[in-house]
């Protein structure tokens, strides 16, 4: 039984990254799961923040957030969903900083702005493997080292079936909905799985881990194509 | 002698404008004024706003905003130039309100939102234009009459020459500093001028708004094509 | 046929400007335009804003509010029409600084406060002229030059014949509402129309102009004699 | 020895409040006490608040702020001093409730603004007694009764000596700050007393409140002719 | 005829003090009167603010704030008796500089912050009671000298029969409600009193203070057990 | 080699959770994971939010929130850590929604408040544990079922050992962070876990969720003695 949109369990839907796309941001990508698309620009600034004086390394950042009407229905752009905003800005960030040399940063903070401009489910892995190719482009224009590939991509349960890369119609059945953020060599940087409606067990979870690893391959293959194609 | 980028004084920058760009909103498109690029939707709620309750007609609003790192150096995302986006915004729902029919649009509300993605001057002027694609796909939609046609743009005087479309470079150095929304017929629904550098005579006014009437055609034609190409 | 109260279309209402009404404040006014009233005080801080830095000059900011109960109905304190006094806080602000030699007043940032007593219509065009007087007084007191003379008045296409100056209740059956920003010598400093209810000429606009630039003298008047009388 | 503007230790400063001073409020006032000057509006509006639903009976509310230049030097308008004008405005509430039959104003809320022009000591009390007088007079076009008549002034220890209404100066080297809300009889309707450098005795504050009484006659006699003056 | 929890009018309820309660702060205690419980700590920070820069003092600062379900229904944590607390935290700040040799706090700023846990009436007392021992014990790990011992309580009039120490029930049909701060001498340093239903005269407010001071010796032993006794 | 505070590698700290600590709340818990402490509130409310209206079923949300010295430096009240909070206030609720069964709930909400008094690592499994206590409480006094038994606990590693219940200062220097919010049986509701500092295994994830389930038994134990202990 194939799924809502005909995919397999275990495959991505079309993931299409375009490097470049901003002429005044030191990186920029636009990261397509499906329909769902996010803008991720890297600003490079002099000076790293304040609780890092001293300290001999640099830090990166990042910000999410949805434009109103990147979903079904419009939603306002005060508070509204700001909690969740914060969560995974959180998030996007820690998992560039797990992919930088934050000491070859010494002297920087690099911003990752990522802004939705259609949700289709996914959007927070779609901002971290779009804002690591803007990473990857800003660390270039810096002569630095290029960062650790990272990307994430999300799983789940629905009804009772285990799935990769969730769209919102999926998403919104799911009885157990993971992120993951994943090194390119399939190691883990951060997992977050929520029993949405009933519980799951250490072995579902592991098995969702292992198809997620097979299915990372189309991220990474779109990173890379970003990365050395034409960058602004 | 031809301007910075090579055009001539009362000659639009190309003018892109494509329409249903969102798979959600009830009227999308992205406008284009060169380098300038906003994305605007158009979306239909329920029921008009308190103070029209029983005045038998609808409303048209809109929101203006930049993402962070439009500009060339990033700006944060709360309270930086708010009072600016503000005004913008309101002058937008001015504009897309004097085109349409309010009382065809009884019990409805229209949300407009302008997210500029690239600022290279003129943002205010695409957002209007592009606002206008979204509005009238919007309406389409509804099947309703199609609203009066309104666009905006700019002109100003930089080194004592009259000139249309300003980039932000020329923008910078203006010393006159003029913003026009127009109907398709040449009327004036709104002009805003400001004397950054000194003051300016009702001569050069009706020179400048003459030019830009002229210029207005080519976003007359990148509008209509947008319109009638393939909406979503 | 003559005016709601009584007046020609190219008459002012009675215009006084009383200087030096707070104790406090290095310059100060009130501005009555009939029964529209704004507290006008230019306070004079030492340093220049960041961005300023090193420029070599000083600046001019202004703040615009409506006392609450200064409309014929009470307004909150909060937010209420926060969009529409930030637009009016630039305006003045814009206008006052194209009034002064801002490399003179190097060290110095002079904030001018327009508070609306009374709301008539007219606020914005009041607040400007008031403003001016206010930041001549100061000027005085630190020994500069006076500043160039500015005034602001409205104008407005009330069912279709053109006023001057209108009253809230002329105001608000406009068709087309006119704000300018005049130098003493007629030349423009700011201009911003808006077709309220339809659309206007280019000639309709020259007509406003030329007939505002005739009631302006009132202002002129009145705004010397405020400034030459007894001032704290 | 006299006091620094050669005032007697029980003597007011020169008392003066208009009525009627606003066009549209329901009640308006301004009220000096020497060079303190506050703007006092009553506005009346229709409905309770929430938690008197069913309740039978009416509301008074009542709001406090400063212009900012009211004071010597400029205060920005957000936040600052925002927890000592939210106290005031709490005291002047309470006291024109003590003053008010809120059951024959059932139906009705009635907004106290008090927005001072100019502060030289005891704006709070200048606050309440003008407000009586705008609450008075809003009262009278309802058709009601007149309020009990309340009125408020300061007393302190300045130098060891004890005085009435303080001005700025004295106020600001007060070893003890002493503010009161009183019936026109005489009886307390609210007492704040602090001691700002040190300690004070009942019997000091026995003292403060009997030459108190004796001095809030010059604010009943100006109460009344205010009310019984030519309204709006 | 007994109180309504079988209390004398002069009697306080049960006053337990224990300080040294949290692990981190340099002082702190849990202050009980009946069934209110308010946590008080104290921060010593370098550094005083900085209006206070070349005086030649130290600061001490409050914030007095109610956990959502301290009350018998359950508040929200934002603005929500904004204005209340920011007044009581006014209160105990002035109440423990008071208290204090600022002078000899030279370079430091302490922050006193106020939980209240349970709320049965007098929490702003039992804040600056418990404040006073976490002040305390924070002056002694400085080295300092001990503050001058300072206490609140309150009192009132509840079916015309004076009252010291209100609990919810009482104050809340309370028709005259004071607040006193008190040195150990039974000087006064602060005194608030409303009447919330009617007029008070002196003759009460002396009574009121003359069985304050006779009810404060439960908290001034109380204080001393808790300074006295095992600090962190 | 045993740990900073001696346990070994698999043991909670000292779980002591006192239930029934409010007068006021229908449900409350201290929950203390050796010097962590959290109090816990859950308030009946009538009605369920917005969003559920029509759905048959009732509510249950979280807020969680650190006193400003519960930590070892104070921290201001306002945002600072806010997204923290947020993000941990929805991990609460998410987590004690999938303990309860919402259908039976119909017409109430139920908020938990959990207020950290002391923070020394863990303070959201301590929250999730201490809320689950409240809920059970208050639902036993609706006369309503009991929850499904969910408690949180964290895990890590730390210099290559994997560790239960970190304390701050291993907290500190972890380089894999895992919370787990567990049913009683030991099937997983929630799993965050993050790769502070490098990447870890599913094989590590595995031998993390083990050695908790493990632990966890100290929390079901105290949970239910807590909850059939004496409640308020």
């Amino acid at each position: 039984m194939s799924r809502i949109d005909g995919r397999n369990p275990g495959q991505m839907r079309p993931v299409v990254i375009s490097g470049g796309v901003n002429p005044y941001a030191e990186g920029s990508a636009i990261c397509a799961f499906g329909q769902t698309k996010v803008l991720c620009t890297a600003s490079v600034e002099q000076g790293a923040p304040r609780f890092l004086e001293g300290a001999g390394q640099g830090w990166i950042t990042a910000e999410y957030a949805m434009l109103p009407r990147a979903t079904h229905t419009r939603t306002g752009r005060d508070h509204a969903q700001a909690g969740r905003a914060k969560e995974i800005s959180r998030l996007v960030g820690r998992a560039l900083r797990a992919a930088a040399d934050l000491a070859a940063l010494d002297g920087y903070t690099i911003r990752i702005d990522c802004d939705v401009l259609v949700a289709d489910g996914g959007t927070r892995t779609a901002a971290v493997s779009g804002g690591w190719v803007a990473l990857a482009l800003a660390l270039r224009g810096l002569g630095l080292q290029p960062p650790r590939q990272v990307m994430a991509l999300s799983a789940g349960r629905v009804d009772g079936r285990l799935l990769v890369d969730l769209c919102y119609a999926e998403d919104s059945s799911a009885e157990l909905d993971l992120n993951m953020v994943l090194a390119a060599d399939g190691q883990l940087i951060e997992i977050q799985g929520t029993g949405e409606r009933g519980v799951f067990s250490p072995e579902e979870l592991m098995e969702l881990i292992a198809i997620s690893r097979q299915a990372a391959g189309d991220i990474v293959a779109a990173q890379l194509a970003a990365v050395n194609g034409p960058a602004r």
